[in-house]
């Protein structure tokens, strides 16, 4: 990894999420214009038209949902490069749970990036949040995207009808779940 | 029903479902003091004291929602007396959603109130909204809630552990959904 | 008038005054479009260019206001056509009076609908909100704008000179009242 | 007057205007306590208690109304003390016509300075902001009000009945109006 | 000068410091487009394209601060004509202290209007505010500039390296003070 | 360390910057306490009371301008620890510089460990945000703070009087900076 400091949480020796910050929009402008095609196909966003101005917008909200303790979203930087990003959703202290999302750029699938980096994250929220449930969403069809959570260990809950517009039509979506005393039971 | 004109929904002659102001704000405290304890069971926010003035700043959250297009409050009105609330909660236009709540003073139960009210304020949510989808969610130990459900004619699409903190503890969340074509057909 | 459920003031079996939602932007501006030369003559806002986004943010400030207390936007639907628009203007509840405004489309003028409408949102500002004024505020020239005023039963209260400014000039406008002690008087 | 600079409206060698700012709000507040009883008879602001923070409160009220050029607040400075206050209130740049308020402290009463100071501060709104009217509104049975606009050569345009509520009843209110062509005239 | 009143701190019989106000956006718009080139040597924001509705912004933004108490930008009038400007800049209540900055119209570069109406401007910080210092800042290579703090008898506290972007390269900054107690004292 | 996730800035094995968050509060609150006496020997805010609430607004705060690129706070975490505190104060792009602020818990001076975090603190600034300059401002007489600032190859590049109230004085500062030549060079 880089022998600059940044600001991260360690996955491991090749991985590190980093909150994205303003200065990053060009570099995650880049990565998801390479992607986009992939990402369009599960992630309503990605269809949208998404210059860097989009970009700096969606990264800014994202700060303001952070600096309120809403939410969060990380880079995840492999071997000091760019490759995907991963989410805190809809943090939740009231009820005291987050939803986690997570994609990666196709040229890096199959390495297992998207399971370490997402148990990093999984820890942060039960350590560092203290919080009682991770959530993971996905569409029912979108089979990567369950089998992470399935590896992951979380249970699947329900699925609920038509929950997310995807374009001209809507897709069901699984509700995965992992609470604190499971996540604490199985380390 | 009163000669004076309201803003409502008609629903039937004995039942309206007028949309929340501010000037109800007296007659919406008096009914939610006189039920607080049956509503701490399973509402979260009626466990909080819950003066004049925290009504009036929860009227008017709501009305703001309204304006925005994300939702709105109504009162259950039964032969020109204020005795329920129904809402139009967390309503999404892009995922063309939203959930229904709803609570009856106690003595007003078995009546078939929340039923007959609910089943108007759905066909408003499909008809004038254009929603695709309304879901009702709900603890699953709250019977009669579930029972209100089941009797609309709503599936039970999952059961979400844990999914709201009820004081000291976290209750498992009943989802129930219609779909705009189960409404359609059904009718 | 249609057997769907709608959010609104009933009139008579023929005339519903529906608050004006987002929902409702293309409708009401198509309405607007189609009376845009009659309505330039009397009303400053009908000169400017009025796209579908322009209207949209009326009906949102509108909204707004409506959720603050302070004014609400209905439209006149008569045999379930959005056929005109009545507005309760300048809501002030320190001094307990608002003015409406009216207007309808030309080809729906000489039935008494504007008036017929005007007399019930007349009696829920007074009956709902429990105002102690009404009052209109037309152009003096504006004939049929004072007609409707009179035939109400308000008093003429003054001639303000130049009180509104009309394209290039300014006109003088007539100032008419109903007291609540005059209306219940009159019922 | 002063030898130190100041930020004014000069109206003669013994009066000036001086936006009020925050650093004012202890002197003003010492001037209205001196006069709330006088105040309260015709002001209903003067009735509520009136302590430091909220004349704070008032002054950056106004302060922020004048940055959107939608009205000021002045001090009436005689001899450099701080004995009364002009308003420029609902400074409306769309039909271009603001109205003006004014009070002074009763041991300063019968001196004319209320007559000079409204001169300036009515050339102002002409000259400065090039406005098409100025209005006076003041209660019909407030006699000193009622001379004041009338010395100034201002219309009587209408009696607005119960326009105004003061504690518990509600006061006709009398419309003084002068037009940008009267001014130019009788200068 | 005009014998029509303005909003103004008086400098002497030729030169008054006037609030700018949302109304003196052409005005001072102009004055800024016939002096560009000269300002784009010191000032950053000079070199940025200056429409209308950018001037209308900086003056509507530094309204917004003067409400605040945290700034006020005047224009500088002789001879009843707009020729410079001169702001009071990140007035600091807490610390006691303001920047003010200045500039003059090509033209009339030479008379000391800036020195003069600087001297009133300072002695309105020192005495209507009450603060306890005044700073300078300006590049170190802008003779004129540091010329006009040295003739005001102000004190160069320190050279701060690249403290300022100028369009491709960084200026060092000079920074100067005055002291409310040196002000007294020279008096 | 912990092996516990965290999002932070690596010093060295025993210290990490970590982003100050809204659940910090509690730690961040007590820290304070513990040292309130000595913190307000040179930092204004130390001398007024701090309560829990106070600290949780001023989390948010800086919470918010770390969302808006303004700044950040960082907790000084040794050996796990929460042992002071490093701040990027003024974050400004548009002239590519912050200055940076820090204080240790009384009973942790003297390990250096304030110097060690800022030089990771001020590469960060360098390398990640791509700054023109780093600069400290002390109080003169504060010599801990100072003697840091040399120690890490600042260049005192003025003393600017009376810059600071603290209490009932004022106290001159000492500006140190260092560029991102310097700090290249250096390394």
């Amino acid at each position: 990894m880089s022998s600059q400091p940044t600001l991260h949480i360690a996955v491991d020796s090749d991985i590190q999420l980093r909150l994205l910050e303003l200065h990053h929009a060009q570099v995650y402008n880049d990565l998801t214009n390479r992607n986009r095609e992939a990402l369009a196909v599960w992630m309503p966003w990605a269809a949208y038209e998404n210059s860097l101005e989009q970009t700096q917008s969606f990264l800014q909200y994202k700060l303001r949902q952070f600096a309120d303790g809403k939410g969060a979203q990380f880079g995840l930087w492999y071997q000091d490069q760019l490759v995907g990003a991963l989410g805190l959703n809809d943090l939740d202290r009231e009820d005291s749970k987050v939803e986690i999302g997570y994609w990666v750029d196709t040229s890096m699938q199959g390495k297992g990036l998207v399971t370490r980096a997402s148990r990093a994250l999984i820890a942060y929220a039960f350590h560092e949040y203290a919080l009682n449930k991770v959530e993971i969403h996905c569409a029912t069809a979108n089979k990567r995207s369950r089998a992470v959570a399935e590896r992951l260990g979380f249970l699947h809950e329900g699925t609920i009808r038509q929950a997310q517009r995807l374009g001209d039509h809507f897709v069901d979506m699984a509700i995965y779940g992992m609470l604190a005393s499971d996540w604490r039971e199985e380390r």
